[in-house]
């Protein structure tokens, strides 16, 4: 919370250019760290930025959760990457300079699960951004804000085509049978960390998996749905559009053997 | 130069969540303000904010412009007008309280003609954002990058779809004949204040207009193109994809009726 500001000119506040990562540290350790500072790296390298550093980060992060005063409890920190100072216009500076600002804030308490709703604003499936955690999140933001005034709790996104692609801050999952879907990457969604976690070990739990390209309809025969992010793990859906879903058995055992990993506290 | 910092909290920074205007101000007068703070006012209806109001914004410009020492010549005012601070995640503190950073600098000096390309990044047609002038322009810078990473100076950018829509910071128009083209809103495109000037003062020098839905073949029997915003006015297009394009007689009269209310210095 002792962050300081940012100048005027940085171009992550005027343009969005920059990269974020949202990560949950437990007791001063953060979890998956590798995981998010491997995708912030390819982040930097699709942006064109030079990369953080893994030492950065673990300083950055241990002196934001101590001026929070959360190292004895569960946190939730985010590392905002800008590309740093620019003058007007969209060409950025040579070389980047990139600004870190990194937070730290008590660690959301755990969530029921959600009703989802299929909100208007579309995923970007053409730009290299859809798969990246950028700071040119509003598309996400109006996501959010349509579900929450159509009284749900998360926004169901298509992308333009019309494929299923994810919710508004979170990966999508969904059951049908001892099969499990999610969106493959090219329908505009993002590698989150816990996407990767749940594709890895589901078959643990008989579950086969299929990253696919699927439209609004693939989701008629699901018996139950999931979202997953860095700060609530696995999220069940309790409705879609006003439907009802179960939960079922797989879904419990997919997430017990996932909390681990995810909320060791 | 002189504006202030913002906090490290403030959403426009972590998610791109405000607005912002570009206009060109000379000796102090702000060129079609008006048209600007309506397209901000309509921006702010978008995405559920409040109004930043025409007396707050005159003063504001005129500050900024005396503080960079530009009240003798042409400056580039920036209005940039952000949801404020917030907590974490992507809901919005209700009611919102927006943060404005109004800054000037010398308007850029006259172009010669653009040398577009074809890029990679596609316009987020099914996002409203993609018609309103946001923070979350990222895709814009990319879009850029790609086209000087590949020697041209502006990017020619396609939808989803396929769509011709913008270049990366201007509205997009071509001449076939004595018919004038322009990409309609629902492609993904800005509501240009110059786009609109065109559009109202082409038939004086002959030029029917016409807002179309077109894929990137329709370019092929154009005999000018030219780009369009705030700072460069009207701009040929030299360049399409390695191929060179004329300007023509009409694009000419065009310009030549737009500068006053372009460029009265």
């Amino acid at each position: 919370m002792t962050a300081p500001g940012v100048p005027w000119d940085d171009r992550g506040l005027l343009l969005g250019d920059g990269l974020f990562e949202t990560l949950r540290v437990d007791r001063g350790r953060p979890l998956e760290l590798a995981a998010h500072l491997d995708r912030l790296d390819r982040g930097c390298d699709a942006l064109g930025l030079p990369q953080l550093g893994p030492g950065r980060a673990a300083a950055e992060i241990a002196r934001a959760v101590a001026a929070a005063g959360l190292a004895e409890t569960a946190a939730a920190v985010r590392i905002t990457w800008t590309s740093g100072s620019g003058g007007r216009g969209l060409d950025r500076p040579q070389p980047a300079t990139p600004r870190l600002v990194c937070t730290a804030a008590p660690a959301p308490p755990p969530q029921g699960p959600a009703a989802l709703v299929t909100v208007g604003v579309r995923r970007n499936e053409g730009s290299p951004a859809s798969r990246l955690k950028t700071l040119a999140y509003l598309d996400n933001v109006l996501a959010r804000a349509e579900a929450r005034a159509r009284g749900a709790d998360e926004a169901l996104m298509l992308n333009n085509r019309g494929d299923l692609a994810c919710a508004s801050a979170a990966n999508l999952f969904w059951i049908v049978g001892d099969q499990l879907f999610t969106p493959a990457f090219e329908c505009g969604v993002l590698d989150g960390t816990v996407r990767a976690i749940v594709l890895a070990r589901a078959g643990e739990v008989g579950l086969r998996v299929h990253q696919v390209r699927a439209d609004r309809s693939a989701l008629a025969p699901a018996e139950a749905m999931f979202l997953t992010n860095s700060l609530i793990g696995l999220r069940p859906v309790s409705h879609l559009d006003g439907e009802a879903l179960g939960a079922g058995s797989r879904l419990a055992d997919l997430m017990a053997i996932c909390k681990p990993a995810l909320e060791p506290g």
